[in-house]
């Protein structure tokens, strides 16, 4: 019998935003598995901290931030050969991924390389879009609206077509391309109604207007915009 | 001192993926109130049963399906009457939701009626697309893509524009135009990557392509779409 590989998702960081099946899976798990980056200690695996068995292995592994492809499937090839010789030895290994594994996760990476030969269970996660409109108090849909997650590394153009199509949105990894989505933003006459949600759930959470800041946005920072006017 | 109206989500409906705050503060409260459809009970107390205290007053509301706008407005402001009375007496009020609160919820309208006379705190909930999502195991978004939520209720037109937007999507309240869904997806040339998942998360779940599907769709099933290959 070989072991069960499960993505679990923690949600967005404050462990009360873990689902009662999260805690279950992480709590019964022989190996708690989970990616850091840039040698720092994972997020997923600090929301998880209380809930991880003392007994269970912790399998960690890092990845470069600004690795090239080539480097990250690497890491995901190494993290895959060694999640796999637990599977075989019979070990139930739990995945921690922030927010949901499906989105954006890294654990898709993993499924990939070893849902053929595995038996791999999902636990969905709240994502960090939720907890930020939660903390906005921000209505994201109603009757017939269309909410989406729109990546800020796009082009102009592709950034345009998404906002375009969508009532509201999380806007994400904007980082570096803030000045270009504020300008984005400000052509469709949006810029006044993005907030921005950094460290969302976190004990250093904080919400301010994208209208005023000037640098670059921090890598946890979630644009979150509305067409419609607040409830 | 007025008492707190807590939103709630409680997810798609597993009982086992309500977040732990959901869980806290639903215990905790001194009156649930939810809203069921067409006389039947609501589907978000029927997940939360086994965590609502005994001793706590149920203040259940009635909303029909194919209630008129005016209708609708109606019975919100009927609750938020009643509620505000709850909350004038220093009691605190979890109003449970399907999903999250901010997402199609019908809490957003109750929101707009208390917000300014009372505070209000939302616990976000799981999205049932990440339970589809996770029951599929399809993966929703890598790097670039941008993921959405679609109400099957657009115009061709506005479908289109959304569905040629986003790299993988939710398409929800399908119901009666499935069929008109199905020939926008196959013009798309996007019909044989659509699942339906009905009931996600609840002992009667069923996923089944959607190509196969001659009639409508019932309410509570999700088309889910991925563009890419899966995992």
């Amino acid at each position: 019998m070989t072991g069960t590989l499960h993505g679990v998702g923690v949600g967005p960081g404050d462990p009360e935003l873990m689902t009662l099946r999260a805690v279950r899976t992480i709590a019964a798990a022989d190996v708690i598995a989970f990616i850091g980056a840039d040698g720092r200690a994972s997020r997923a695996c600090a929301t998880a901290a209380t809930v991880i068995p003392d007994a269970a292995e912790q399998l960690g592994f890092d990845m470069p931030m600004r690795a090239d492809p080539g480097a990250g499937q690497a890491v995901y090839d190494t993290a895959a050969d060694r999640i796999a010789a637990r599977l075989d030895a019979g070990r139930d290994v739990a995945f921690l991924c922030e927010g949901d594994p499906l989105l954006y996760g890294s654990f898709i990476y993993l499924m990939e390389r070893l849902q053929d030969r595995f038996p791999v269970e999902i636990v969905p996660g709240l994502p960090s879009f939720a907890a930020c409109a939660a903390a906005l108090r921000l209505p994201l849909a109603r009757r017939t609206d269309s909410f989406g997650i729109v990546p800020g590394t796009l082009s102009d153009a592709d950034l345009r077509q998404r906002i375009e199509a969508l009532q509201s949105m999380a806007v994400i990894k904007v980082g570096r391309h803030r000045a270009r989505l504020s300008r984005v933003l400000d052509d469709l006459d949006l810029l006044d109604r993005a907030m921005v949600v950094q460290e969302v759930s976190h004990p250093a959470q904080q919400i301010q207007p994208l209208r005023g800041i000037t640098g670059d946005l921090p890598y946890f920072a979630t644009v979150m915009i509305s067409k419609e006017d607040p409830a």
